[in-house]
């Protein structure tokens, strides 16, 4: 059978030949899908956009994890907003430093989905240190998160369930939630084609946060290849230290995509992204 | 209607919804298409492949052109083998040290349709330091070429009329017709997606020119959104030397993508793209 899966954004589609669907369900919140490709492994859906896949996983997980975890220069505390395949948790154990993750996931069965089709993405939310919450991010932000070194947004896309995770009340509280040297990282979609978010998203974070950059991977399986995260900073810049030498090393050893050089690499934005962040919301790029 | 265009690589899709066909033909080469799409402007395809479209065609054009243009001191006589859209030769006569810039491309009808249907990327190719020549490229640099500062391979895939310019033979005579100090640049496919065209091509070009490194850059209408060109230097190394620091200054104020920043950060490579440049053609990544 010749069976192909299409992500549309934009009227421009991503298309996948898959060999079978693993597994479909209707959560109280969202469609989740497993799907087991030819090219990429398996992949996870949420309302028909592509979350994961078993072989570009790697690039999402690393930089979402990595860059902030290796400037910050003893992170113990960590909270990831999402994330309920797991791949950001699993990356944060990683580092030796690390004393608590809390994952606070609005959908319990996308975890549960994750854990049986995702062993190797997933495999780190029983790790003792790992405490999983399947609570609104929105409301546990507002009202229990505090004293964290990191917070990650590992949201879906801001339609549907990770709409609340793209508002300013939300980043008040993360800021609220976060030490005195506190770092946030949050995932801000394509500059091909979410523009629209990009000039939403980051004035808030610079309304709230002394310190904003953007910074930027390719992950084939998104719209567009091209992705964006918010590195936003009460104290730290996003360079690394030398003081962090041996710990960098130690991290991108293990790693398929995160390096010293990319790190400093993904912080250099095409002169059409720096526009975009110039550009009131709402105007023509 | 509601039209879609497909293009697909290893089981992957790229697809754009389309308002009308403005142009189709076939050549002695190829089949040739002009799209008109909702979202990227016009297409051209050459064979049912992206080969540019309006909207991101600079991020191509510019990464192909400044990144060797602006290494070399002074580069006067260029050569682009392929490249028949106009846009590479667009990019090259923005340095006021080149006299005379020569286009072998094989399939005149490219360059008459680029000229009707994309005439802002096309516009160049009338400009009186250039010398379009309807020529077999592979036979152009075997025979003919001569004393260039130099040569950019702006082809299409290795298959159908390009595939000659992916050969040991043809770089050699590249090598051949360069001046001693001279560069050559071609454009070396998707690291997700083509992985076997990179792990063949790499080590050619390490056999022939004293200095290869690859650089990428995120174009989100081709497979994966994540490209990758090579640089072959007889001499020069990648970096962009301070005494050219007025030269970039002036080229990358006029770049919607390219500028000093990020031609360092295109260098930098992620792990598992060091790791298939290390790699025996073959072997599985």
């Amino acid at each position: 059978m010749n069976l192909w899966l299409t992500e549309n954004c934009n009227d421009t589609g991503l298309t996948f030949r898959i060999k079978e669907t693993l597994f479909t369900a209707q959560s109280d919140f969202q469609k989740i899908d497993v799907v087991d490709t030819h090219t990429w492994g398996r992949m996870l859906l949420l309302d028909d956009c592509v979350m994961t896949t078993d072989r570009d996983e790697f690039v999402y997980h690393e930089m979402i994890a990595h860059v902030p975890m290796l400037v910050h220069p003893n992170p113990k505390r960590v909270l990831v907003i999402g994330g309920g395949d797991g791949g950001t948790v699993r990356e944060i154990v990683r580092h030796p430093s690390v004393e608590e993750v809390v994952l606070a996931e609005i959908d319990g069965d996308v975890v549960e989905a994750c854990k049986v089709w995702f062993p190797q993405i997933a495999g780190e939310l029983t790790n003792p240190k790992v405490t999983v919450k399947i609570a609104d991010g929105v409301a546990y932000m507002a009202n229990e998160a505090q004293n964290f070194d990191l917070i990650i947004i590992d949201s879906t896309d801001p339609i549907g369930p990770g709409e609340g995770l793209f508002t300013e009340t939300f980043y008040n509280n993360a800021f609220k939630a976060l030490n005195p040297d506190g770092l946030m990282v949050a995932q801000t979609e394509s500059p091909f084609l979410n523009a629209n978010v990009i000039q939403k998203v980051y004035p808030m974070y610079q309304r709230i946060f002394p310190k904003v950059a953007m910074y930027t991977g390719h992950i084939p399986t998104y719209p567009s290849g091209f992705w964006t995260w918010a590195f936003c900073s009460k104290q730290y810049d996003w360079q690394l230290p030398e003081a962090h030498d041996a710990r960098v090393e130690a991290i991108e050893k293990n790693c398929r995509y995160y390096n010293r050089t990319l790190h400093n690499a993904a912080f250099a934005l095409p002169n059409f992204v720096k526009d975009l962040l110039k550009t009131p919301a709402g105007a023509s790029v």
